[in-house]
């Protein structure tokens, strides 16, 4: 077998075969995979058993470079996909992968994805039950693109979204912002600084978990591309209503704001792989605030501000000044997950 | 707002959003994607009143050029994981969207693209609930490439699959083999054939439920990339039986023959986006038939063989001689889907 992966990989015979046997099946083994077939069978009485609604997501991830601090393209799409499964209040299950891999791509480079999206898929208790793969000519496609689709079941009595939020409510975030695009805007640019500064990401689930056992949770999203600040938009759109923050309880690690000063960007636009935005009933918020707080991926924890009536989206600076808080109109960050 | 895609469509911010209210949200219009969350919700007890088991499946699509006689790339996205989710016998209902987008694509193009999976879908009723945009660069891929993932429900007391398979069991494919590849091949290659030929893309469910409705019918798949060759032996492989083909029962359109002489290749290997291959009971084959050629869809379909306890995939000729059947070992058609 070569040592890179060439068009014959891609063409339904036999080195596609052995592909496929030798690198996903052996590393994502489980019985519904085993079973060869065009699609995953899975139970409907089992799914049944645990609530009432499927969540159903999907997500392509097309970052650059495909291994960095943190993580690595497999591990992602692994994290990102359990995780927009998982903030309706699902329990992430199943997932599908399909790879589109470039032609002269290092098999062990590919091994590595692999074992590393089976590792995270494992230790989240999630199964890779069916998947596609794709070969380009070498310059259709930078290295390797993933996308995985995926399955959980909300559990009955959770109804977590956009429809519940009301003015008055509490917005909390779950941790540290801005340190996977922080990570990734490090390594790309060059910019030299010698730091522990790692990607936070991460499946959510467990720390999701705990917030399903407590009454106030009204909303939850992980603030993924477009950073916190996309999805303060999304909540204050989708009820129009407003948004203040208050800039000195934004949780921001010392690494992430020298970055940010230095290349004069917002951390509340840069992309987290492992924090979650939850907008709270005021009265609830000390309680899930202190339920985060006690898990490893949620000790970080702070109120940031409150959803408001007024429509904008407003930041209240140290001094007590306040400016509104637009969405960039460019793209800062391209290819950030 | 430009005519082209920008990075900024993939930023998470304002345009990205404007991007998917105005170009997916209201061509696949439903009430699922409608609620504007991560995911889409899905009634269990609606998927349960319909069967047993769940059928999950996943496909990339990267073909050459993305507008070819008979379809597009968006058509294709929808045919093929619909295809995937109903060779089990489910009805393929929910398909998610992954798009990952050149900057510079024509957004018109885009549109196109978008509308004819809008089409596609609502023919066949279906319903796209969930997606993902990614922006990247120029020359980080070749202008679009689509992910579709798909969900359906098999119903109680149909399990086709490959471990039904026997020695003895007739093979039946649902119409002309290689359409697809040949249309693909003439259109890229520049053969300058001239032809009605077009792709037979197509959403194969209502042939499949034809099926349901009759017994005998052992394991059926789409014969798609690696063609009806590829097919044959996954079905032999997975048994470790053989396979017996009569060169002489194979449907080919003189087109396709014409084109195959040409190049030298074999339409067995051509990929086809609208046929099955169906092993079927010996003593049921002759109404599976029937019934395939009483639709459209099934109108050429013809017994082409058998399966067979010998381990071998072979194809006897006109002349009675037989050879084995290899699968390729090169790639001869890449990016035919």
């Amino acid at each position: 077998m070569s040592k890179f992966i060439t068009m014959a990989h891609g063409n339904g015979g036999f080195a596609m075969q052995q592909l496929i046997q030798d690198y996903f099946v052996e590393a994502f083994a489980n019985s519904i995979l085993a079973q060869g077939e065009d699609q995953a069978r899975i139970p409907l009485d089992f799914l049944a058993q645990q609530g009432e609604m499927l969540s159903f997501s999907t997500d392509s991830f097309v970052i650059d470079p495909i291994f960095f601090p943190g993580g690595d393209i497999g591990k992602l799409a692994v994290c990102g996909t359990a995780n927009d499964v998982a903030v309706c209040g699902a329990i992430p299950q199943y997932l599908s992968c399909g790879f589109i891999l470039e032609e002269g791509l290092p098999l062990a480079e590919l091994k590595q994805i692999i074992q590393s999206m089976a590792q995270t898929a494992h230790e989240a208790g999630i199964q890779i039950v069916t998947g596609d793969t794709k070969i380009v000519q070498k310059g259709a496609v930078d290295k390797i693109f993933i996308n995985t689709s995926g399955l959980g079941v909300i559990p009955k009595g959770i109804d977590w979204g956009i429809h519940q939020i009301q003015s008055g409510d509490k917005i909390i975030v779950s941790g540290t912002i801005g340190d996977h695009g922080a990570t990734m805007l490090n390594l790309r640019e060059n910019l030299g600084i010698q730091t522990a500064l790692k990607s936070d990401c991460a499946v959510l689930y467990p720390l999701i978990a705990r917030l399903r056992e407590l009454d106030g949770v009204k909303a939850v999203r992980d603030a993924t591309r477009g950073g916190v600040n996309a999805v303060l938009h999304e909540f204050a759109q989708a009820q129009q209503l407003g948004v203040t923050i208050d800039e000195q309880a934004l949780p921001i690690r010392q690494e992430v704001r020298g970055i940010c000063e230095l290349l004069g960007l917002d951390a509340l636009n840069f992309a987290n792989e492992g924090k979650l935005v939850i907008v709270a009933a005021a009265e609830k918020t000390s309680e899930i605030l202190t339920a985060l707080r006690a898990h490893p991926l949620g000790e970080n924890a702070a109120v940031i501000g409150e959803m408001t009536g007024d429509r904008k989206v407003r930041i209240t600076g140290i001094f007590g000044q306040s400016r509104l808080l637009d969405l960039p109109t460019n793209e800062p960050l391209p290819r950030i997950c």
